[in-house]
């Protein structure tokens, strides 16, 4: 339930705003307990497209939060989806774009007239007109570029020429600067009048004649001061102004570490030319942790939304280094055919010992693969954490040992290839304990993501060194030929 | 770089600014390129601690950001900790606690004296103190709370009293709330004068005499309104006020949702009770994620500063679950003994196709896992997402049967045997899939953490699976005894 009072600016009445829940479109939910778009709520808004009926549309539809109406459009159908636009008309706010799956939106934008998008677009923040703009084709680009005003196209342009992931892409170029000479008084007044300033802003900037930073005054902090004072005596020097080249999870990282809220983006020359706000570094902060997940289970950025052929041939190239790595195994199972034939128990042991220790690689790679993203883990506590890691293989394995060597003795009625086993998963939790550590460490050097390619080695070797230690073990004990 | 010139406030003068930097600490970098505690700073902060040499304590770490304190503490020895906050004595921000792990923080809480810590407690805002506070064991919590001043207590007893993990928990108690009836200017007025104020805040709260939630207004929005404006036309009706036993992860969402920068906290009563910034809530996003990543790969919320025996014990769960998975394996291979001992190339090859299935289970769940997470994933869009999973899976399935159909016909000089394996492997792509999907999709209807339990039940169908499927065939085509 939410009434915009500035919506109504100047004309509301106390009356009014006690009047308008009664006929407000909002008493239908949007959102049902679980937080999705509500089914019967859908089911109208599908209605009320099929009928065409614009007035019906607006009233559901017309008003929703930005966030609201993304979700909306990926619920409804593909067909669905432009119809919706266009029955909103000057009602559809452009920003819920930002809020859609990449596959979901450039389809979208493709099947709305370019100047329809690039007025749309002409309405946004910059931040958001240029996420929604570096995903699409250049000719399409273009053509939406093309169709805005020569200072919109110039700006953004600026924008779109920063590297990809880079902090010039997630900028917003409006912002506030003042100079420092002025008084807190003449900020404020500035800042009544001058009516094309950014939507939302935390900070304003302090430059220099020629632009280059001088600091910021968080908006707290000016309305807290007296309006006779310098802005000079209040600003902060910027500790943290971001180059516009600047990768963003650096930024990121930045943000996290100083609990920012927002940042300047300053050029080579340490000119102002933008501003980062945490809702844009929310969006990198989820992705970059969400990016070592799908790493390390070998998806790449599919969303749900993505075709089978896209999906399909993303994971094909994981999987396939991963057959490499399982016929490596198999090689080493191979040089002991002759031993397995002579006690073919072992070939029904033999994936216990190695599954165990894939199961601890994965712990502990997992634990260093976020640790080194997170900076926590480097050359200064390496040693602590090795010998941490070698201790809990250690325990970890000796236990394990004693509960399968116990099944496995009953179970055979042999209580040699219990010691065989409990021999082999000790080796083999050592092994994974060190291998889970190092490749993450040694890929990191290598400057390698370590998200990306140690869950490979760490199989490898926990695989190669599993089989290979509990058939060797097993042919040595029992004096079998290989 | 930085200069605070609000500390300076009154005295400061033009000439004292542009000196300042010439002998600020400053000058040796606090970090390396890396963005971790540069070496050399290091090193000389710990030969001051060892000589006890207050000032040289004070002029290297004294000024130092919260956060780069906080890495420096955890980057110094267990014994120094204590001592350099000792040396830096009021200069010694407790807010740099918070950037602490937690073994880490509550050791050197429990190495100070109750006395230093409540002090520098009470000097912190209500939501830092809570953090710190809520990890300590009960008795060491009383004994700081005690040493409190009665309202500072009272504040926080309050906070703590709300369930772990709940709004009520985050939220900052210190706010600005005042009556619709204002004007801008008296509220602006009346923030110059109040000096009791949170650090930073982004918005002021509007409340009824019964301190009940009737709106907020933004920053911004009260610096570009003129003064004779009442607060009530200009307040927003706030449309995500969070009750304070709210779940984190659900305030997380709502802020993600909806971009939020700050949200009111209300009791049961609808009265405002606190405010949540975004700094605190995306620690939370942040650990939402990881927490999903760490889940699927079976480690629980093990910090790089835990011991030994907490992550040993903690692991070991984990791992006693996949060994009884990895026997029940076994128990499907032993069921295969004689036809495994008639044609031992099967040992040799069996590991692939399960772990094939593996791979591409843990791809299709790790993607299920996150999209019901992120609640991409429902009823909605359930067939469609299945009929990719199976469709992929069969793509995959036919490439990679194909492929290591050709590499076991030739190494074994057995087409046959190729056959064997490719279908094997197409059949088992497809379950892998559908376990992927399915899997976590039950688990959530039965409120069971997809992410703790997936990995387990889905490696379990794809070996139980892989196994049969290979051998069975195997038999069957070759007619071999079983």
């Amino acid at each position: 339930m939410s009434i915009d009072l500035e919506q109504a600016e100047g004309t509301v009445t106390e009356t009014d705003i006690v009047d308008a829940p009664a006929d407000a479109p909002e008493a239908i939910p949007v959102r049902d307990e679980e937080g999705r778009i509500d089914a019967a709520f859908l089911q109208k808004v599908e209605d009320a497209i099929e009928a065409g009926d614009e007035t019906a549309v607006r009233e559901l539809a017309g008003d929703l939060h930005e966030a609201d109406l993304g979700d909306l459009l990926e619920a409804l159908g593909e067909n669905d989806r432009p119809r919706l636009v266009q029955l909103l008309g000057g009602d559809f706010d452009f920003a819920a774009l930002t809020e859609l799956d990449e596959a979901v939106r450039v389809k979208l934008i493709d099947q709305l007239p370019a100047e329809d998008v690039a007025e749309g677009i002409g309405e946004l923040d910059s931040d958001d007109a240029v996420y929604i703009l570096e995903d699409l084709e250049p000719e399409e680009q273009a053509a939406i570029l093309n169709q805005l005003s020569f200072s919109d196209r110039i700006q953004l342009q600026r924008s779109l020429d920063y590297p990809e992931e880079s902090a010039g892409r997630l900028m917003q170029t409006d912002f506030i600067a003042v100079p420092p000479f002025w008084t807190v008084g003449q900020t404020i007044d500035h800042l009544r009048e001058d009516h094309d300033l950014p939507d939302t802003f935390y900070e304003i900037y302090v430059v220099d004649p020629a632009f280059r930073l001088l600091g910021a005054v968080a908006l707290d902090k000016l309305l807290r001061t007296k309006r006779s004072r310098k802005i000079a005596k209040i600003m902060t020097e910027e500790r943290q102004a971001v180059a516009a080249t600047e990768d963003r999870e650096e930024v990121a990282r930045l943000f996290e570490r100083y609990n920012l809220v927002s940042a300047a983006v300053v050029d080579e020359g340490e000119r102002l030319v933008g501003v980062l706000t945490i809702d844009d570094i929310v969006d990198v902060i989820q992705e970059e942790a969400e990016e070592d997940l799908r790493a390390l289970a070998g998806v790449g950025d599919e969303e749900i939304s993505d075709t089978v052929m896209v999906i399909a041939r993303s994971r094909l190239t994981w999987l396939i280094v991963n057959l490499a790595t399982a016929v490596l195994a198999s090689v080493v199972i191979s040089l002991f055919e002759n031993t397995i034939e002579a006690m073919v128990a072992l070939a029904v042991l033999m994936p216990i010992v190695a599954s165990m220790g894939g199961n601890a690689g994965t712990q502990t790679m997992t634990v260093a693969v976020r640790a080194i993203a997170t900076q926590e883990l480097g050359s200064r506590n390496f040693w602590r954490v090795l010998r941490r890691e070698v201790l809990v293989a250690i325990l970890n394995g000796v236990a394990l040992a004693l509960l399968m060597g116990l099944v496995a003795g009953v179970w055979f009625a042999n209580p040699g290839l219990g010691l065989v086993i409990g021999t082999a998963i000790i080796v083999n939790q050592l092994f994974a304990g060190l291998a889970g550590l190092m490749i993450p460490i040694i890929l990191e050097r290598l400057e390698v993501d370590p998200a990306i390619a140690s869950s490979v080695f760490v199989t490898t070797v926990t695989d190669v060194v599993g089989f290979f230690a509990f058939l060797g073990i097993a042919a040595l004990w029992f004096g079998l030929p290989f």
